[in-house]
């Protein structure tokens, strides 16, 4: 498999599942960046992500529960707060991994993933009624 | 409901999940500190798994990527390894988690986790071949 | 004892330690995830907190010390460093506290922490001249 | 003040604290790294620990609380669990701080602190009846 | 050596390498924490970064790369980056480190990394053409 | 460019940083997870070590900061003190960035960094004996 081959693979995935918030990080590095743009779209998502084994929906409840227990990535929490709802997680089941967290990583992560759920459903209540 | 029945709920969870590490748990804190022994069997076990909301699965595939990226609990991520197999998981679908996990939290927190699998999936053919 | 006394207590703790600032917290889940808003009274609070064999104000310190070793969870320490003054905590003791976190997690947990310290200060002269 | 003078107030301070764990991190680094044990001589105990502002006792469960939070540094933890006992704390005290970290960073790190503190009593346990 | 030397190594250091930045850094803590801000004056630019066996270039991109890493000190990261540039690394090598990180520490951090590069790097072509 | 190209870079720079000890991970991984072994190979050497615009020295200087500072990568950070000594940092350069991270991780994260390069200074003086 060529190099092109797996950045339109990897392309294709970052559409799938993360939208427009996905692009426009993509779009963010261009002009400082862009190799480390092109690795996103590589390596996590055209190898990763589009890797058989586990099923979509399953890989994005891995990745909001990580994001929401490392605590220092909330832009990216977002994004696949965003994704975990394209891919088919329900509202109720994100709560239910914040709510896990305050097992693993204190309440404090549960809190802050909370809240940014609460601005992530507001974004797509916004996005439906506009 | 009376603490009783939110304990007794607990246990019954603790072990349909964990089985017999988290017994072990329990019981290795029973000499110095019971009361964080009870708190783990009525909180995450009698509260939080016992909802519905999310799938056993699902929340075994939370915790295990969220101590796979945090690296710092070893000895909960090997109960989360067994406990995930318990519940459902493939062993594929657990070096699925382990590899996302080198995206989110890096390399080395992938390849502790997959050693840490390794350690637990020999554990299991000992045990059947035993 | 039954799960209402446990919420009760739990309310009556999380008053006397955290004030307004607690109560904020609470009411900002209510419309997404009031389960974790009960959990948060019922075990910090109605279990943690309630408990004998630690006082209240080297509680604080512990909660201080660790959010500010940790450095993800800035909400929360801003919740506690009102708690710490509201139990008896001195501006002194906080402030050394954080420097002492500049051994244990690095000067700048120390600093990030201290400049939470400031606005904490802040806002209560504020208050006391309003 | 001299470096000279920091560094007998720190040597006197550590001795009063850690005790013999404190001297045999100090004597470890002699062959490798003779500067940062000067240095962990002069500024945490030298200049931290000997402030006025915040008691011994307190400035040990801080560092108990957020070597215990962070899960990063068994080692250390080891000697301010003593250092805690030789400054005042209770066995007690130290499981409460343990029991409460589990709010704050989650219960696999109040876990591996507790399993800790059993070792240490062990240890004293042993000294004592040695 | 005195006190008063090695604070005053350390003032000429911290202006050497953060300049203005560092600077503020000190005259914030004044009214709160005044004795941190000498510390941080003593110990990491009067004894550490004061210290030979490793240039100030290669002792920026450790730091650099360490705080890109932790992802909890985004200011700190901000007046390191202003350094690393004063002290003689290129925009392409900061780059380069922001990437790495995300073999060792994850994308979210590299990409976080990356972020404040690209404010500091605004903010010096700015003052360049201010 | 295929993939077969990059993993063939990949692993020729694998083996002039890591030598034996990163041959070794990757022989660990063969039967459980053989393709995180293959991206091991493909990103963090076949793209990131085998870009211009950073020397390797420098690499692996980050390298070394990050691990240490992170504190959850003890067997990473081994290998990496191999590898930083096979691309031309001298012990004294390596120690020199453990006492630095006691600057922005704490001291148990220098304390520790230097242990282990204790061992690995060890090893390495007995293969030269040997």
């Amino acid at each position: 498999m060529t190099e092109e081959n797996r950045y339109a693979r990897g392309w294709d995935k970052l559409k799938e599942i993360d939208g427009q918030a996905g692009e426009r990080v993509i779009e963010s590095l261009k002009d400082i960046a862009p190799d480390l743009g092109r690795y996103v779209i590589e390596f996590p998502f055209g190898d990763v992500y589009s890797r058989p084994g586990l099923d979509l929906k399953s890989r994005e409840i891995a990745t909001v529960a990580a994001l929401t227990a490392l605590g220092t990535a909330a832009p990216q929490l977002k994004v696949h707060l965003h994704a975990a709802l394209n891919v088919g997680c329900t509202r109720t089941e994100i709560v239910e991994i914040m709510i896990q967290m305050a097992v693993y990583a204190g309440f404090p992560a549960a809190l802050n993933g909370v809240m940014l759920a609460k601005e992530v459903f507001a974004e797509r209540d916004d996005r439906e009624s506009g």
